[in-house]
């Protein structure tokens, strides 16, 4: 066993799956953000955390409004899910410039990504301040998706993505590289 | 979109990154634990979470010591890695019934899992109750692993574990299938 940094272990621990979280201001304005950052942390009731980055905009919306939609992206919609971890919501509509189509949610506010291959769609329970982000613990509150669409995306240490299904399919999305 | 059931969704979103957590009672004895539940949350300083169940003998190991090893075996460790994902601590040693080798780690009392691909050493610092488990937010306080063993393993839904590595290469391993 030999020292690793940060940066070997992230890539060692790839791929990281990848979502795109869907958040509303208080206005009623929806955001996107690319997100690796999730896991599931409780069987009954079914329930996620996410964790933001303090200075991030989907922060500033979840704290005005404590509901969220974690879209799992399917391979399709790799160029805009890239787009989505890469600009701020603070400078434009981002299902627009990722040419996503908003789809009403049916138990919160924030819209899901339609064509995604599973939505969770969740109301914030508590927060917990980490280092640098915020966590947010969260019940799954609708599930739904696309099953014909089973590939969805994972990252490459957060410099690329791909798509990846449970049969274990293969393919290369836009990223970085 | 269709409504999906929470089986449905976990097999869409599978591969599911497959860790080994590894704690000690206070009595000095350790314990392994398979867990799929983890995420990093923040950067810095490095920290993760890990949700562990309320019954399980790896939660009552952290309340008495709130120190983890997040070990990520190599695809070479799968079966013993799958039998850690199936069997109690409570039933004996599970170091010895899975055939790892316990090494002493650098700067937390329990010990790593020699030949992981990578080995987080933790700190725990906050504890939350989620709804049938417990979220441990944590210090990652040392890294360390194997690059030379670069595929580790990820879970099919949590009945199958699949080896593959950041290149994508892809190997089967043992699992309830």
């Amino acid at each position: 066993m030999q020292v690793l940094d940060w940066d070997r272990a992230l890539t060692l621990l790839s791929p990281h799956n990848y979502a795109l979280l869907s958040t509303q201001e208080a206005s009623g304005r929806s955001n996107l953000m690319g997100l690796g950052w999730w896991t599931i942390v409780s069987w009954s009731p079914p329930q996620v955390v996410v964790s933001v980055g303090q200075g991030q905009h989907s922060r500033h919306c979840l704290d005005e409004v404590p509901e969220f939609v974690l879209n799992f992206p399917s391979v399709s919609q790799a160029k805009g899910a890239w787009l989505c971890g890469t600009v701020s919501g603070r400078d434009g509509d981002k299902f627009q410039m990722a040419g996503f189509k908003p789809l009403a949610s049916t138990q919160v506010r924030p819209p899901r990504v339609d064509g995604c291959t599973v939505a969770f769609e969740c109301r914030v329970s508590q927060r917990l301040v980490t280092g640098d982000h915020v966590l947010y613990l969260a019940d799954i509150v609708a599930i739904s998706g696309n099953p014909d669409a089973p590939m969805h995306l994972y990252s490459i240490h957060y410099n690329k993505l791909v798509g990846l299904d449970s049969e274990l399919n293969v393919t290369d999305a836009p990223g970085r590289e």
